[in-house]
């Protein structure tokens, strides 16, 4: 889809013109769970969507949908498989024309198994996905928007990223890089006065199509697995107090599913020189 | 190199039959810093070794200073570049006939600078060596060895991985990622009941080539960088210390540089079913 560009512009930190009148959300994995609900509650707070994910004809239906809720919202679809790496770059740059004010890394998947029995294609994949492609996109648009205005990058995670999971080790390791990657860049655009925020949204049970595919089953009820979940649709309530919070961590407390804003969880050094091997 | 199958044998986990009284000890990264010291402690235990790297010539030197301390040593030479995924399985099942009583994952590398600014290249082969290549020969070495006494997996991880370093914050997040992996990995394996013991082991600063990497440049001063830290050979001794306990996690402090055994650091959650995302 093609975007003409209006009179108010500015350059980007690359030196490329961007158009800022216009000014989109980006949402990885929107095709389905929180990401599809993040997108639906950004769209009813009047925000245009660039909308991510394999599955084109979800992505359709979301944007349909958002026809019928806020027929003022522009979304524009990008059928993208963002475990394959070598995508991510050229997916980026195709949204240089795009100011991107919110760009929110959603897509994920977990895997529950022992590590001794678990299947290297499918973790290669996860890891591919929950730590590559995340911290490309986040790279690539920390280096375009830092110096922006009220421009956020918010991380999708889990409490499994602070709280080791039995049966879903590797899972909880490719979470504990999200939420220290997360925290830590946060921490480092603040001290270095950057514009941009990055924050980190970490999830407890949330019933969507995790169940299914870290299971690897085609059922999966929360009900019998979980005393307590969320649904999706209250996790996109959650993300947009984040978003709209000055807080970097969004978290849902393991003890009684509630939903709090912090700023730290994991240790963090001062000192650079203190803690390296 | 071939190896003659000698009568005390056994069947691994997968069928195959293995030669058990002549025991392996594997270190990657072996060409330089604690892998290549790591080499010489467990040479003086009367360990063979195989040692993989990419440096050919530097693992040629380390069997020759081998040959001199303790000649009574086998030192089988993998050259392998690590960052490179696709050779991975293959070098694990190019050494089916060995018995490996110790895996030591030691090969990593770190990255000073901040996110914005950092080279996706450096980046991803990061990730490639300190997570995935990790997180597979973890999972083919457990897998093979989780029914046999007295072996142990080692991962060499990093403080960074329990407090975020400003100015490492990706590094930081990749041990991170290993520690908990690891943590999580050492308690399935003890609820299991299985016999494989995982553990890891945290430096801080160590003055080995890490410095030059981390930071892009051809010489590196730790006396500068640095108020204290320690040898390679200091390093390769707390590993021993590390191998000789019963505990999982060998730590330095990064308050007094002290080395302490402990059996968790993160968080851990008995429950499977309370944290999930």
């Amino acid at each position: 889809m093609e975007k003409e560009i209006k009179p108010e512009t500015e350059r980007g930190t690359e030196g490329e013109i961007i158009n800022t009148e216009k000014r989109y959300t980006v949402i990885t994995g929107a095709s389905s769970g929180i990401g599809y609900a993040t997108a639906i509650a950004f769209a009813k707070r009047n925000k245009d969507l660039i909308v991510i994910a394999r599955r084109k004809e979800n992505l359709e239906s979301l944007k349909q949908q958002i026809e019928i809720i806020n027929p003022n919202i522009e979304v524009i679809i990008k059928v993208c498989d963002l475990t394959n790496i070598e995508l991510i770059t050229t997916l980026f740059n195709e949204l240089r024309n795009y100011f991107i004010e919110t760009w929110i890394n959603n897509a994920g998947f977990g895997h529950y198994g022992s590590v001794s029995t678990q299947d290297l294609t499918k973790i290669g994949s996860m890891l591919h996905l929950n730590i590559e492609a995340l911290t490309i996109l986040s790279t690539l648009y920390v280096r375009k928007y830092h110096n922006h205005s009220n421009t956020q990058l918010i991380n999708i995670s889990s409490r499994g990223g602070y709280t080791i999971v039995p049966n879903a080790v590797t899972y909880c390791a490719t979470k504990f890089y999200v939420n220290a990657f997360t925290e830590g860049l946060a921490q480092e655009l603040i001290q270095t006065n950057a514009k941009l925020r990055a924050k980190v949204l970490a999830p407890a049970a949330t019933q969507t199509e995790f169940g299914k595919k870290a299971n690897d089953v085609h059922e999966y009820d929360y009900d019998k697995s979980f005393a307590k979940y969320h649904s999706a649709d209250q996790m996109a309530e959650f993300l947009l107090a984040l978003y709209d919070s000055d807080n970097i961590i969004g978290e849902i407390s393991t003890k009684d599913f509630s939903f709090s804003l912090k700023d730290s969880i994991f240790p963090y050094s001062g000192n650079p020189a203190e803690n390296q091997k």
